[in-house]
């Protein structure tokens, strides 16, 4: 073990490579956005991360295999960052999170739906998702044809956003 | 919602009510070492935390409703911490993270035991567990005669430290 850990608990090796709640902000911007370039993420941001923050903990992410970055090939100028199967695996973990700040935290409806699909679906929903995001990130053929979960969480997302807007 | 939120999403509010990663070593501390005043939790940290950020972590904890802070009847001077329920469901979330933590990163096999216990007794032990610390922290009767799951953790983990130890 690295001389650099604090201690070899799970918990504390996991919150030392998570590092700060920015790191996993941007796992999920990557995850349950598809934002892949640096632009999207950052313009995407809801929580307004700033320039500075995104370079570092994209470079630290890397860094610590969550994450790949890759020249874009449609674009030269830009990179693409793509999820690991190690951040892939952060899927029940973060529907955890979801489910816990749902129940206890002032969530607004169009930022929770997300959450509750991911809490009803239960593991079944998280391996087909982790399943899509393989697909997605890794080039794993899929090997489901089940509908797609990111496209049902998208678009549950964009219907209450837009009645919120009208209400 | 207050102003101070940086967006609505449940994961990002449990990422800012959670604040950085000595937050979640101290809520582990209290509810697997149960450590409930300032000496212990200082003297037995395995990662060495600093008495100010100890102090600092205690008081944001308290303020957003993850602990309760009392003085101890037995000693005057002493205060004793408790997990709230809000503290006490984080029980899921801290058993995904040490299964991550084992499956992926450099964890120690005498700090690692834990983790693995709570990942394969899966939702029923955590279950127990938190009726358990409902019992410990928050006075609830409990309604099980089940084995103690801290007792179960805390024996495995002394085991394999001894054995460590002798190795």
């Amino acid at each position: 073990m690295s001389e650099e850990h604090r201690s070899g608990c799970p918990i504390n090796l996991t919150l030392e490579v998570l590092g700060d709640r920015w790191s996993l902000i941007v796992i999920r911007d990557i995850m349950f956005g598809n934002r892949r370039h640096f632009r999207e993420l950052m313009q995407g941001s809801n929580e307004g991360i700033a320039t500075n923050i995104l370079a570092d903990r994209l470079r630290r992410l890397v860094e610590n295999g969550l994450l790949t970055k890759e020249d874009d090939p449609s674009h030269k100028q830009k990179s693409v960052y793509s999820l690991t199967e190690m951040a892939i695996e952060l899927v029940p973990l973060l529907a955890h999170m979801g489910a816990w700040g749902r129940k206890h935290l002032p969530v607004s409806d169009a930022l929770a739906i997300r959450a509750e699909i991911l809490e009803e679906g239960g593991p079944q929903l998280w391996s087909d998702f982790m399943d899509e995001l393989r697909a997605r990130h890794l080039g794993t053929p899929l090997t489901t044809d089940t509908p797609s979960v990111l496209a049902r969480l998208t678009q549950a997302r964009n219907e209450v956003a837009a009645r919120e807007k009208s209400a």
